[in-house]
């Protein structure tokens, strides 16, 4: 059996839906995780220079929703046809959208600039896409895309459960369907075990 | 048969790589341009409030890479199994992040940050992928993933189609095995003819 490996920094962010599908599928995996202070001496040799990649034996694969799309047969959380993929990766692509958007927040060194960029992810972005994920969750039987679970629930769950300590803000107060898919997402068997176990970062 | 129409800004960016593969398909589309002082009418009535969205009948698709992904399969540009689409998601993942830099760089106000920014995209972020991509198009027969032509060299190169209007640079200049890429592209059946007939915009 090839052995797992996910790399990224010591956080959940974007390593987090990775360690997520891997411990819903059952998968071990060695759960690399690299200080900012390392970083540059790691930068060289990722395929892109970018984290989270995720090895499979001497496979690596990067880009974590590539990741996450490549692994989502393997775990029955892909659609069932073209139109059903075309549901979850128009959701996951709408909330990419935020994902960069706190990136680019993350990475802006002019303070004011910074604030506003805060200000707008706060009051503006979010609230623009997760009132229309409400809406989605109600009429959709609580998910996001085809009325069942899939990779996007991974990925946004994943992802979103470092808000609080990055951007000072928990989705789950906020938007009562999220809480609910949440608390759904982070009882499924293998995830589960995966978040009582996982090491305890800020963010 | 159900109607085609791309709903973009009159430019190139994000609304070119759907255009580009519809046309590929050889289907016909309503090419809808929506001017930038117009966009703050249309925002609130799209599925996100982002452009381009692709409608097909009463279907409205939304996020370009999720259209271009759902297209691909029709064009006979995805891959044959999940090593392949996992080549193609990668790369298309990694332009991803440039599209999101450009995307930053254009959205900033804070005019020494955008300089800033700028610089970094042209400096930095666009010259370690793009000489990244030059390996793998040398290596890979002239094309991003898997040997042969998909629907990631119709995302990069439509959406980098508008960079020298767009940030002053052409990266036919600059990336030997890239300009052959565009070239090629630009010459397939179906593409051809859009690129002759297709309004002339400054990006």
């Amino acid at each position: 059996m090839p052995e797992y490996k996910v790399t990224y920094f010591d956080l959940r962010g974007l390593g987090e839906p990775i360690r997520l599908i891997l411990s819903y599928m059952g998968k071990e995996f060695i759960d690399n995780r690299i200080t900012f202070e390392d970083w540059p001496k790691y930068k060289g040799k990722t395929p892109f220079g970018k984290l989270p990649f995720l090895e499979i034996g001497d496979k690596v694969l990067y880009q974590s929703t590539a990741i996450l799309k490549y692994l989502a047969p393997q775990a029955g959380l892909d659609g069932k046809n073209a139109e059903e993929n075309l549901e979850i990766d128009m959701v996951a692509g709408v909330f990419g959208d935020i994902v960069s958007d706190v990136a680019r927040w993350f990475q802006t060194k002019n303070e004011s600039e910074k604030e506003k960029l805060k200000e707008t992810l706060i009051n503006e972005t979010i609230p623009f896409i997760m009132e229309r994920f409400e809406t989605i969750l109600k009429k959709n039987g609580g998910y996001l895309a085809n009325g069942k679970l899939s990779w996007a629930e991974l990925y946004v769950v994943g992802y979103s459960s470092s808000f609080p300590g990055l951007i000072g803000i928990d989705l789950a107060d906020k938007y009562p369907a999220f809480k609910e898919l949440a608390k759904r997402v982070h009882s499924l068997p293998g995830i589960k075990e995966w978040v009582e176990k996982r090491p305890k970062s800020p963010l």
